[in-house]
Order: C-alpha cells, then structure tokens, then sequence
C-alpha cells in the first residue's frame, strides 16, 4: 500500500523557504505506519560489499526538508551503511509532513523497507502537549549496543526525550553527529540563533550536556563556508537519473532563493550550494571527509533577548566540562561531491 | 529479606533540614528493588470497607522526607483508598536515600506490599545524565485509564519525563494534586522560590502546561496559612500507638527547628506544625478537605535572577491559557486532624 | 501667561484607563517653562502655620494622572509642607502631558508658583534616546542638604538619572517615599510587575540600590487593601468645593472603571478607592499615618519572561544587604480621610 | 606639584593580567585634581603643524591600563590633535589607579597641561552607589558642537551616564570610536563577553542605542586578527628613546604573558603583539587607517546565563534600527606600525 503513496515533487524545503503544497488529507499515516511496521529490512536492492556485521549502523533523525532528503540519498548510496531506521521529529514543518517526505526519499530511492518512525511533534517547552512519541530510538540502541551512529539533522527534541527516558544510551552508541548550532553568533533565524538549536533550546541543551559519546557537530557557519559552487551544482542535477530528477525537482525553488541576492547578503557568509544536513550525515560515513577540526566544550545559552538557543564554545574552559565536542571546520570538498553523485546514481 | 531492612528512626527531614544520617551502603537496592518486584498487592491488613472497584485509586510521588511520610501513612489510613504504586524522585534527599526512606514507612505501616519504584534523580537541565528511569508512572495510568489520582509531593521531575514519553497520560488521569509552587513570591529556598519547584523549573513547566487533566496545587504559602497548633501536634505525637512513635521518632529534628526563633522569623507566615506534602495528598483523598479555593491559570518563570522557578499566577489573563488550576486557600482543620489521628491509629 | 492656560477638567487617568483627550499643541511648553523659571516662592496664599524653617521640604516625582493630582493636593492641603518644586517623569502619558496635567493641578489651587521641571521622558534602557533632562531634581536636594524628603510617585528614571549624576544626594535626602512596586507577584501592568516598575525595571532597581537614605514603600497590594469606601469618596467628590470639582472632574472616568465588575474581579484585591499614588504622599507628610509596616531588604527582578520589574523582599534575608526599606502594611484611614477632605477645602 | 608625582614603572596591565603593584596612599588625588584644573592648554612643546582650529580635536574616555597608555602616546604624537581631555572610567583597575595611571602616562609625555576628569567608579547597576562624576564630558562636547571626535577605550560607563544627563551630546559628536565588544562570540573575559562590554553591559547598551553619531567599532576579535609580529614589537620597543623605555617599562609583564602558551592558545586568534584600545584611537585620528569594514546594526545581550554583555550584529535587520555601526575588519597595518613609532620618539 505504501507503494501506491503518489511521488509528487514537493517536498517541503529547508527554512525559511518552507511552502506546504500538500494537503493535509494526503497523508494516509495510518496505513503508512502499519506498512512501516510490517516492511522487512531484507530488500533486495541492497549491494552488499560487507558482511553485514561490519556495515556501519545508522539512525537518522530528521525534519525531512530538502537537505534531510539529500542527507537521506547519501546514506542510502554507500554500500556499507545500514541504516536501522529514521526517527521524525518537528522542525522544517510539522510532523505529519515530516514522516510523509520522508517516506518519498525512500520511495524515490526504492528503499520503503526502512522503518520510519514518528518522534515528537513539538519543543520540550511547548505550551500544548505533543499527541505521542515513539520510543524506537531507544530500542533501536539498545539492541545495538556500541554499534550505533547516530546522526540529528533536525530538532533534538527525540534525542533529549530518548536520553531522559533511558540515561544509558548515551554511552550505547559509537557516535553522535549533529546538524545545528553556531559558533560565532551568526544567526540564520534569531538575530544569533540557528535554526535547528534554535527549535528547541532545551533538548538541544540537554543533549550537549548528557550525550558523552563522541560527539561531532556541522554547525550553521561551517557549512556555510563549505559551501560547493553553484555551476557543480547545476551539473548534479543534471545527471538526468530518477534519482536526480526527484532531487532537482525538490531542490527548485531553495536553490532559486539561495541564489536570490537578499539570501546572498544576509544569511550565509560563503557562496554556494548548501546542503546543510549533509555535512554532518557525510562526515558520519566517512570518517575522511572532515579535514580539520577543533574539540572544544560546548553548550547552549538558555536565556538571553538575542541569544537564547545560541551555541556556547568554551574556548577559555571556564565550565570545567569534561566532554568536549569536535567541531567540524573543513571538508574535502572532493570527497563530498563524489558522495552526492553517488547519491543520484 | 525486606522485612529484615533495619527499621532506624532516621527518616531525611524536609529542606532546609535535611540531615543525612545513614551512610551510602546502608541501601540494599538490589534485594530492596528484587522485593518489591515479586510483592503481591494481597496483603492481609488490607481493610476493605469499599469494593475494590470502588476505591480510589492513588499513585503517589515523592520525594520523601518527614512530610512525605506523614502524607504516605495518611493515605495507608484510609480504608477506601488503593496506593497502585509509589514513584520516587530526587528532591530532600538524593534518589537512593528517598527509596530507602519509602521503604521504611511502608515497613512501620506493614505494607511493604505497596510497590516503589526508582524515577529521576537529577532535574531535567541538570548537567550531569542521569542513571536510570523506570516507565512505571506511565504502565500504572494507562493500565487504569480515568481512575487514577497522582499526587506529587516532589520535584516534577518524573511527570514532566512521564508527559514527554507518552503525552496521552494527561488525558488519563483523573485528577492531579501537586504541593509545590508559591503564590505571592515568597520563597523558602531561594528569595523567591519554592522547593519543589525550583529544584526542576523546567519540569514545573511542563508538568503546568501540559498536564490539562483536573489540577489541584498545594502552594507553599497556603499549607503555612493552614498549619495547625502544635500543641495539637503534641497530642497527636503522644498517642503512644507504634506508628505514633514512629512519626514522633521522624519528626523529632524538623518540628524542634520549625519551632526555632530564626524559622518562625525568617520562613513561614503562618506559625505551627505545617506538614505540607500531606495537604495535597489530604485533599485528593477527602474532596470535603478543601473549603476554599480559586481557579486561576498558572505558569513557571524559568528565566530571572531572582525568580527562576517561581509560580505566576495570571490572574488578568494575559496568558491566554484555557487550563486553569484549583489553588487551594483554605482547609477543614478540624478534618485534617482527623486524618492525621487516623492515620498514626 | 501660564495664569491663562485654559483650565480644561480633562486630566489622564491613571493606568491602564489612560485616555488623552488634550492635543498636542494644546501645550505651550516654552511659555510656560520661561514662566515657571521666574516664578517665585513667595506666594501670598501660603498660610505660615510654622516657621518656614520648620517646614517640611518635600520634592513631588510625578507623572501626573488622578492619583498623583490628588497626590499633589492633599500635600499642598497642608500648611506645614514646603514643596521646593515638582519634577515630571513620563509614565502615565507621555512628559509633556505630564508637565501640562500638573500645571493644572497646581492652576487649581492657585499655586502655579510652584516650580515645575521636565525630567526623563523615557525609561534608561528605550531604543531611543530622550530628548532633555533637568538638573534641578540634584540642585534642590543640594541646597537643603538632610531637610529634603523627596516623594515619587512616578516610574523612577529621574531619580535613576539623579543618582548617577551626584552619588551624594542620596546621603542628603532626609527620606524617599516611593508609590511602586508590588509585594506578592500581584501584577497590574504585567502578569507579575506593577505599573511604576515595570515601566523603568533598572531605573527602580538603581533607586532600590543607591538610595541609602530611609526609604518607605507604597506598594500595590498595600494601596488595593487599604482602599477607601466608595460611599465616602462620594461624600469627599460632593464637598461642592472649587477643588472637590475639580477633583470630580477628573476622576470621572476613572472611578467609574474602578467600580466596573471587569477591574473588580481581575486586578485589584481590595474594593474601594484607591488613589494609590497619594499614600505615598499622605506618608510622607504624616509620620503618623502608617500604622503597620515591615522593614525588609527589596530589590527588583531585571530578567524573568513574566517577572521582570518584579519588585523582590528578601525575608530570608539571602542578599545579605545592609540597607533594609519600610514597607507600609497598614494605614490609619481616618487620618487618611481627614487629609483627602484638607485636600479639597 | 603634579610634577613631583614620582615616575614608577608600574602601570598596571590590561585585563586579565591586573597586578596592582601600587598602594593606595601612593594616589594624592587631591593635589592632583587641583593642579590639573588649573593647568593650561597652552604647554610650549605642541608642535603646531595646522593651526588650532584646524586640528582634530580629540576627548579620550580612558580606563589605563598598558594598551590604554600606548593609545594616549599615539595621540600624543600627532601634531594634528588636539586632546581636549581625558575622562577616566572604572575598569582595568580602580578609578583611582586609572586616574593614576593616566597622569603618569602624561607626565612620561610631559603633557601635563591635558585636564583628566574622574568619571564613574562603578557600572551602572553596581550593588554600591559610586562616589561621584564628572561632568566634564557633557561640557568638554557642548563647548565644540560638531567638532568633538570621542574615543572610548574603558567601559561605557561615562558614555553613558553623559547620554542620560545630556541627550544632545549624541548630535554634538563628530563621531564615536570604541574599543570593545566581539563580533563571533568569542570572549576574552567570560565565555561569550568581551572585557569592556562585561564590565557595564547596560552602559554599552545604552551607548549603542543613543549615540546616534557616526559610530566605529574595534572589537575584540578585530584586535587579535589585527595583531603586529612580536618581532616588530620588540623593534619598537629597542628604540631607546625616553618614551620607548616607558612603553618597555610598563609593557613588561603584559607581552610576556600574552606570548605565554596558555595565553596563544586559550584567548586569541591572532597570535602577537595586540595594543587594543590602540586600534580605536589610531582609527580616530586617521581616516586611512581602516582598510575594510561593515555596517551593521549592533546592541548588547543583556539577559543570557553565558552571552550577558555580548555585542549582537544584527546582520538579517530583524532588530530594524536605523542607526548603524562600522565595525572594523583590517588596517593598514604599515601605517599602524608608523603611528606607534611616531609616538615612541
């Protein structure tokens, strides 16, 4: 059933160019879900190059916008990942749309076999209660112990949830890679605020603080100085693939406005095309992609009229915390497009 | 082996007097916690003047000290009502002693049957995780849906996580009976916040926003406006019963310091023996306790230098919250004597 | 020439029934400052009951409403008070109407001898910068060094400004009367601040801070419980005096708004009339009217999201400030009437 | 008798390196305070390169420490300034050290002919009242409307009490240059604040907010990318003039802990030799100096657990203020170079 779920091109793009095209009644979550439930991981489209017991075990956390969807394409692509599942969790637009988008990456790369679960639906501090939370992330763990990568391209609302409800999962899993956070004020939706930090101070806070894995943060400024060129954009998506097809399609209207003039001079410091998820799912599967970094504690300003949900780097150690972070400051830029090719192929 | 758990008369009293007078190892958990796992709900002492079916029935958590005990043996007292289980947080004392401490009640009440459960022992934010969470606030309401009564006499931790795990908890419950929280700024722990609250800020929060069932608070201003002679105290200290001695033993310290020049001066408004957990745990088990009342919207100031954790009141509905909460105002003392007597019987 | 400023009965109302009926260029401000500057002290109607040396030496802080109107009367009612001059302070309506209402008041009693002085006509902290400031609030308190008692019944910027300026004139005031603040977390303006010191928190928290010399606070609960009858403010506006009518006049629309079930139920606790600014004053000029009070340490709350402007009374004493204010709990009304009915003979 | 004032080598060293190696009674302020009121301006050894009216007439609000004195000999040096004055702020070291400190700097100059003015000895919502200002600064600007360059390289403290006392001085600047803040939230001072933003975050706020004249921002982070090579810095200091020996002198401690490894690698970006109040007063005093910079709107955090006194950019022009700043990016460090030379000889 999920199968006949109609692959529209329209997904939802990143902020700020969020436009909902669909309805609300598209969603058929219910049979969605149970077909999620009941997908086996066994399909038969999986290039096996390792035995499975040595491929890198993946969850992703996601607010599927454009840059999830093409997160989502590069983890699919390598042939030694296996990814357990997708947690869905409130950001770009709301859950429900969420888990519909992300149903038609997996649709569009053939790969509805990968279980999709829905997460919360709202900030930790929410005026309004959320209507349910999946404790999938935790059992996923749990049945993995020390085997797990986790990545967070949205909200850490699941991930501060997960870690309340059972504490020991943070020293369950191989590593954590988050999208989110800044690391010198520059603010794409607060005056100095990311946006996914931004979304939820509180979990973000909270999973700084109680995730002592390691820990690999791609943050607002780092991707926007690693930015690829526009012209290789164009040239991905014009590999004139299905797969590149959908992602063009997708891509439309947030590469229009990334390279509208406003976007150029007010958000982003580097130029270019960027897949902001990206960077940190990349970095996640391929342990070279980052070429230099820094370690450095980190945590998340909780008050402040400006600067509520701003990343704090500790530069001065002046928190005497223990664990520190390592924040992502360069990438081979080859590596990463080889990736995304990979990925429409 | 619980029976044999050495019976000290060593109970922690309540902030600020919290006195630890056993040492770490003085704990069994894991036999304690095996125990209480196999005990069966049958016990003989049981007395059943209701049908089963007809009782109320109460979860209770604490975190507990010399209040929190007399709030327990109220409740123990009271024929018509069925304790499904009592859930422990951080609070008076750390996670491990306010086990210890539930336990022996249940012992000098001979109802070691009534099941504890270990929840939260850090607030939210706290920058350290977290060793463990049991799911059994959630297990209990949901396997009693519309029946259940919670009160909480400790900081919100365990609610607020019970809220994020399964929002629909709320919508379960019968009614909710917190103490905590102050309402005319007066604080007993820091200059303007009460205990309860202000060891978990956030979790008050979230407990306030999103537990939309039935809410009755116990502010900290009202159990001083309500306390109750202690020359009354003394009488009911004097009853010479086992369980009389048993709460005269625990109460030796507190009521000695609550009686001090520098208390009376510096905390209360209202003189005399305030044992405030048990009015909020009184009034969920007597509807009759309460006279009078007053519905108004409340939140949690979660930013302030001086303020963090302080109940507000919106009583001109600038917050625009359609749930309100009972404040309690006044008490039948005549009533709460009763219980009191009843339960040291 | 200010003799011929049009006596128009239209005085704003206090907050939040702030109503301007008067247009802007109805204000002849440049006349009536080169007026007041050359205006002297001497005037003719001033009954000399005592020495002038014996005087008491009062500075009103005004944003001239109602209250302050009714304030300003009661204090020229008394025939042992010397006011040294009355400086303006935005708050109620904007400086300039504050400057106009008060010259009308002083018209009404035929006291435009009175000296009038512009002060800050924006809190410390707006976005933009005022337009003047008057040195004349430093000048009177240094030239009657320990005899001057200064009244404020205004949010506090002037007296900020002043301290600033000259740290000295706070151990050159005799004392410091102070209509603001709140007691309890009993919001009129914001769910939590009373309207003088959540319209300037800093400014309040700096005259709080600085001003060492004995300070007496009217605070908002306080004004509300010792509220006059409704039936005798009728008896006190139907005196069929000049200044009975001009006080009707003026208080038109704003008892009729206390009356109204709306302002009744959700902003005040006490019922009746309650010209709140004139406690204060009738303070400062009666040693005997105060007949409860409590001394206490008090600042206020800078940061907060519903607490900011707060005013805070450290009872625990946890600051650990020296300088303690008094804090008015109950008045003699009867004295308090006979000084209203002084006030319009 | 300022001349008698004996010429220790002891100036104290910028934040966080103050060593007070002077004591107290050392500081006979009074005789001080009086020769410097009747000095004249008319000291024979000012070289009179443009005639008087011509010259650029320069206040400098100081809190002396070594980068301050390097800054006050650069202006020294040029023939083509005029120093109005000097205000000294609370800061690096207390009021009196810095006024000290300042004296000593133009007697090494012999420049005692320049009035020094003590300002504020406290921000402005210090616990304690401070214990007197000047009001020289207000004068010193409405004396040469249109004319006055000021340079702020100590707390904002003075700029700020002058702005509330005289809102016009905002329109009477010819433009306003600072030492202060940070742009990438890196701190030097705590973990997210610069030193003479942390020291009054309020006064910053309000000088950012009120000083509506042309506006030049050095930050802290500009500083370090900016530094000189220690190599060069030793050059300067090898010259063996009097004033090169000062410099020495006094620069002893700072530079060798500011090449410490602790130091490198804690608080700077830029490794060397890093004057930095003496960025804002050579970009004062020469137009050429700054090689690249932006306009940006900018204000301070006030609020924020780790971000209070942080400088915000608001780069999107979400805050919509009109009035910009010019934040420095490079200089031209050759000229740079020259300008510390020239004040050496």
């Amino acid at each position: 059933m999920c199968k006949n779920t109609p692959l529209a091109c329209s997904l939802y793009l990143h902020h700020p160019f969020v436009t909902l095209l669909l309805k609300k009644d598209d969603l058929q979550k219910r049979s969605v879900c149970s077909c999620l439930s009941t997908a086996t991981q066994t399909s038969a489209n999986i290039r096996q190059h390792l035995p499975a017991r040595m491929k890198k075990k993946l969850i992703l956390d996601v607010d599927t916008g454009v840059d999830d969807a093409q997160a989502i394409l590069v983890a699919l692509a390598d042939p030694n990942v296996e990814i357990l599942g997708i947690t869905c969790c409130h950001g770009n637009t709301p859950l429900d749309n969420v888990l519909k988008n992300t149903l038609r990456v997996l649709q569009a790369a053939n790969r509805l076999d990968i279980p999709v679960h829905a997460g919360c639906d709202k900030p930790l501090l929410a005026p309004a209660a959320q209507e349910e939370w999946s404790e999938s992330l935790d059992k996923m763990i749990n049945q993995n112990p020390g085997e797990v990568t986790l990545v967070a391209t949205a909200p850490l609302t699941n991930l501060a949830v997960a870690v309340q409800l059972n504490p020991k999962i943070s020293k369950k899993l191989k590593a954590l890679y988050i999208m989110g956070g800044n690391t010198e004020s520059r603010g794409n939706t607060t005056t100095c605020g990311e946006f996914n930090f931004v979304a939820d101070p509180e979990a973000a806070y909270i999973v700084l603080e109680r995730y002592t894995c390691p820990t690999y943060i791609a943050t607002w400024e780092f991707t926007c100085r690693n930015s690829l060129p526009w012209s290789w954009c164009d040239k991905l998506l014009a590999q004139n693939t299905p797969k590149a097809n959908f992602v063009k399609a997708i891509s439309l209207l947030s590469n229009k406005k990334a390279q509208s003039a406003d976007y150029q001079n007010e958000i982003t410091e580097g130029k270019g095309f960027n897949s902001c998820d990206t960077y940190a799912l990349a970095a996640a599967i391929n342990d070279k992609l980052i070429t230099e970094s820094q370690e450095v504690a980190v945590t998340v300003e909780l008050e402040g009229t400006y600067t509520r949900g701003m990343m704090v780097l500790d530069y001065m150690d002046l928190l005497k915390k223990k664990h520190k972070a390592v924040i992502m400051k360069t990438v081979d830029k080859e590596k990463l497009k080889q990736m995304f090719m990979n990925s429409v192929k």
